[in-house]
């Protein structure tokens, strides 16, 4: 059975995961410290005992959270999905869990089949912090003013080279054309949501719209000034990068999508 | 001014507190481990450099956490309300936070002149469990039916002898009744948010009514049953305490009300 599984092509599993950012040095596998990635492949390795390689539909950074995460990793026994999916909850630590598990085919990629990423950003807007925000939200003091931030994004949906949106160090010999397809703001009393929905995204690219449109929108500057902005195509002229303890990745979404697979749940 | 402060009757200082109850051993100063009453009289010394004691509306075990715990305390100098909030937020650790301060009369008491507590539990009910409500809401696996919680729920609306929901250790010679004048109970997705509001509650009371209602609704009880554990006036014949982290004190209302009075926000 062991050896027949993989063969079969009925090896591959997809995942969703969740994970609260503020304990991990991020996503990817590091020298030192914890990575989700680095906790989910030792999981694996625990329920299985195979030795896996966990591919996930984007890395995030250290801080950044994740409620949506999609993952794949191959498997040569043929497990059923909820014991994969208890099993791995079983051992992951508190603060990971696996939220479904898939029987993909062997040809899915959670990073390369991806046709669609939801990114939420949350402020929370009120005068004094509050405990249960801390490492979940950007706090800001003064009165966001929504309607402006609103009005500045739909400058930026649509298909762009987004170079003033991304991360310096990265952009180079890159191609930073990125389709953002929709900005949604809205305030639920102290709570801002920004909810950010593109094809993919640049390093760091949710971050810095994220803290330019604030930036902008307290020095009283036109909304459209953001447009100048991304057609100057240089980090240089955009605002802060929002803190990353305000990120959370969402949703990501595949064609076929990933429900009509079996599922675990 | 610092001498006649205190005598006019402005020196008592009422607040309203925020906190994560998963970092303390309980609202009271303890011999070991971390109390928010601690923390705070800490803070109040290192801004006003005098020592005070502060009284909260009631005690919350360890675990529990605060939306609205309201405290007082007497400063001999007169310190501006803003300066109070604002100081006392950027020195209490990140797991505390001041959410508005005011200026009240000196027989203002925080727990005797409380007419009304309103606690919030929050059970999270999905089949895994999720990072982001560790030490936040008790988990479910199994689907709650929050329509038998309601109509259990609504068979101890009133005022009754409460005894069979109260730690058994703290009954004895205290008076045992208490007002409970709504349950309302909410599933906003995957979060099942149980409000209950009275005039005052007993030792462990709300964890216990909810533990007790959850287990009822598991056995297939008939909601009506717990009206017979109630008047059987014993804690022996109500269900488990539902664990802490899923208690919020949400709000404590006085008369005339807190925001009557000079606020700093």
């Amino acid at each position: 059975m062991a050896e027949g599984a993989g063969r079969k092509g009925d090896g591959r599993i997809a995942c969703i995961v969740q994970y609260d950012g503020s304990g991990f040095n991020g996503w990817q596998i590091q020298a030192h410290g914890r990575s989700v990635q680095g906790e989910i492949e030792g999981a694996v390795r625990v329920l299985t005992r195979e030795t896996v390689r966990v591919v996930a539909s984007g890395r995030t950074d250290a801080g950044v959270h994740s409620l949506g995460q999609v993952i794949h990793f191959d498997l040569a026994r043929d497990i059923p999905l909820q014991k994969i999916c208890i099993g791995l909850n079983g051992i992951l630590p508190p603060d990971i869990s696996i939220r479904n598990a898939y029987r993909v085919e062997d040809s899915f990629h959670a990073r390369f089949d991806a046709v669609e990423r939801e990114y939420r950003y949350y402020i929370f807007n009120y005068p004094q912090r509050t405990p249960f925000m801390r490492y979940r939200a950007m706090w800001m003091r003064e009165q966001v003013d929504v309607e402006y931030l609103r009005q500045a994004a739909a400058h930026i949906i649509g298909e762009f080279d987004f170079s003033s949106f991304c991360k310096k160090s990265e952009i180079h010999g890159k191609n930073p054309v990125r389709r953002l397809t929709d900005i949604r703001i809205a305030r639920m009393d102290e709570l801002i949501e920004i909810r950010v929905v593109g094809n993919a995204f640049l390093h760091h690219m949710v971050r810095i719209i994220v803290g330019t449109m604030v930036e902008m929108s307290r020095g009283g500057e036109e909304p459209s000034r953001i447009r100048d902005i991304l057609e100057q195509r240089d980090r240089d002229f955009s605002g802060i990068t929002a803190p990353p303890y305000g990120l959370y990745l969402y949703r990501v979404a595949y064609d076929p999508p990933l429900d009509s697979r079996e599922s675990a749940f």
